[in-house]
């Protein structure tokens, strides 16, 4: 984001007709998406835009979740049909939404296959998620979706995640960058019991002992503990700054992807903003590590996006405030 | 609000295409929506309505304020004129904005003079803000405001505020119906320094010694302490109420207008939402006292009913989450 900008948009919020600094985090917002935008006043989103990043986790199969993983293609069926929370919310937020299968177990419709990597990641507290060329290939495609969204017109972009298990392998990623415990990170995900958080506990300690040795290089812990769908995440994060592009973070599973973004590409995070706090304890780590301040602070933890496209329409109310409120000079009140 | 739909919401709630729960504090508030309604799933708002009431106060003679009492007019044109935070906010929330002059000190349009009381609130430190008689007129316009809007389609209601001085009376009625002392209501409104916040905290002072003496008669406390725009205000929300129609709160000025409110009608609350958590002091005191949750904690403190229309998607988005989602059923997915 470009500095001058930001400072042009601060000195702009002090000219509108209302008591200076009155609007709060609000105005930090706008000038934050003015930096971004490289023009100030920022010009209103026009076609935000959610790419929703579908994937199966071979750990499902260890009981960590508290749904099987034939329920991660039934989602994508329903967010074709527009049936899930990413559609009502996308459309409350006025955004559209894409769906793209990196690595779910079993067929989905062509229209959403083409960046397919791979069946389902591998059983992380065992075996690696990927293959070092599955790995490229995920982190690519979530460069080329980024790339293709950004030509497209996307103004403001927002990652989903769907995936039954990707908590876990999230949480893996977040205790290796941060150097936490496994009791730290592991959350209760879609809703598991005390017995699964148990199985989901040392399903997280036995894949961070693998991922540990490779946590200096963020695509070799994508391969080792990761997944497709994480790696395609990341990809698409980092790709999205590369293109100047402001993003509305997610909940634990985009985080953790965010959280691979940064060290792929350092500085990333300028680009992003929080939407939530999500319930579950890793994603307060990741908020933490990346500096990130949520708008909504609201015990989510569905995924999809969800509580990105909760907070986007006050991030496009603090675009508008800079860019269509009067100034004191329109008005011909004396200003402050 | 109808506490069998709201269950008959929570229940339906299990049936959407989502882990229990996993929507937080959205979930809450549509099944809030959905019992004001009376009618489960709730229907998504059509005409959300924001009220701002303008009107001016003796005290801003005293340097209490950062702003003269000719800005109170001066804004309410810009609102007309359309280059307001409250106008920016509403458009990009999908509401539609109705001044009403109550008590500006000056002439103002008279397409928003029709209820207008008086010129300018009285020097509460010394002597009351309004006769009887005024302080029944401008309950009742209040009222009558809120039977108008709601008659006209108004399905969701905001209450915004505009005045020169109005966060001194705001704090004093806070004080009197809480027991708190002078500093512990007193911020800095617009954005006073040391010497006006001395100024003020000395005003509430005076103020809340006669203030106390009517403390238990809400409409007394109004005469005595209050004002114009106040004691509309608190009329409105009153009405709003009666009338089952949600309202989304505002800031420090409405928040003491909606603890009138819940005096005048008691369990009127229930009707209510909190939009934010303004900077003022004093509101975190309403919310406490009105057992308020705030929607997004911003830093704002403008009042316009801006902190209301920025939450005000949230609402929106909650409401359709209950209305639009598919049910597991819908679905074919295999529930929790």
């Amino acid at each position: 984001p470009d500095d001058e900008i930001r400072d042009r948009a601060v000195a702009r919020h002090t000219q509108l007709t209302k008591p200076v600094g009155s609007l709060g985090r609000l105005e930090e917002l706008g000038a934050w998406v003015s930096a971004c935008q490289g023009v100030c006043p920022p010009k209103p989103f026009e076609r935000p835009r959610v790419v929703v990043f579908a994937g199966d986790h071979g750990i499902a199969t260890q009981g960590v979740s508290a749904y099987p993983s034939e329920v991660t293609a039934q989602m994508v069926a329903n967010f074709l049909a527009g049936g899930a929370a990413v559609n009502v919310l996308a459309t409350a937020a006025g955004a559209t939404v894409r769906v793209v299968d990196v690595a779910v177990a079993g067929e989905t419709s062509p229209t959403v296959s083409k960046f397919k990597v791979r069946n389902g990641s591998g059983l992380i507290d065992r075996e690696d998620a990927l293959t070092a060329a599955e790995t490229a290939a995920a982190v690519k495609a979530g460069r080329d979706i980024a790339d293709e969204e950004i030509d497209g017109g996307a103004d403001v972009l927002v990652a989903g995640d769907m995936g039954i298990g990707n908590t876990t392998p999230s949480a893996v990623l977040i205790a290796a960058l941060t150097g936490s415990e496994p009791v730290a990170v592991v959350g209760r995900g879609t809703g598991i019991d005390d017995q699964g958080w148990m199985r989901k506990t040392a399903a997280i300690r036995d894949a961070l002992r693998r991922a540990r040795k490779v946590g200096a290089d963020p695509v070799a812990l994508l391969r080792t503990a990761g997944g497709a769908d994480l790696a395609a995440m990341a990809g698409f994060l980092a790709q999205a700054a590369a293109r100047r592009t402001p993003v509305v973070l997610d909940g634990v599973v985009v985080g953790a992807a965010a959280m691979v973004a940064e060290e792929l590409a350092p500085g990333a995070r300028e680009w992003w903003v929080a939407g939530h706090r999500s319930v579950e304890p890793a994603h307060a780590i990741v908020l933490d590590h990346l500096d990130l301040k949520p708008i909504l602070d609201f015990g989510m933890r569905l995924g999809e996006g969800s509580g990105a496209l909760t907070a986007l329409p006050v991030l496009s109310a603090a675009t508008r405030i800079l860019a269509e409120m009067a100034t004191f000079a329109d008005a011909g009140i004396a200003g402050p």
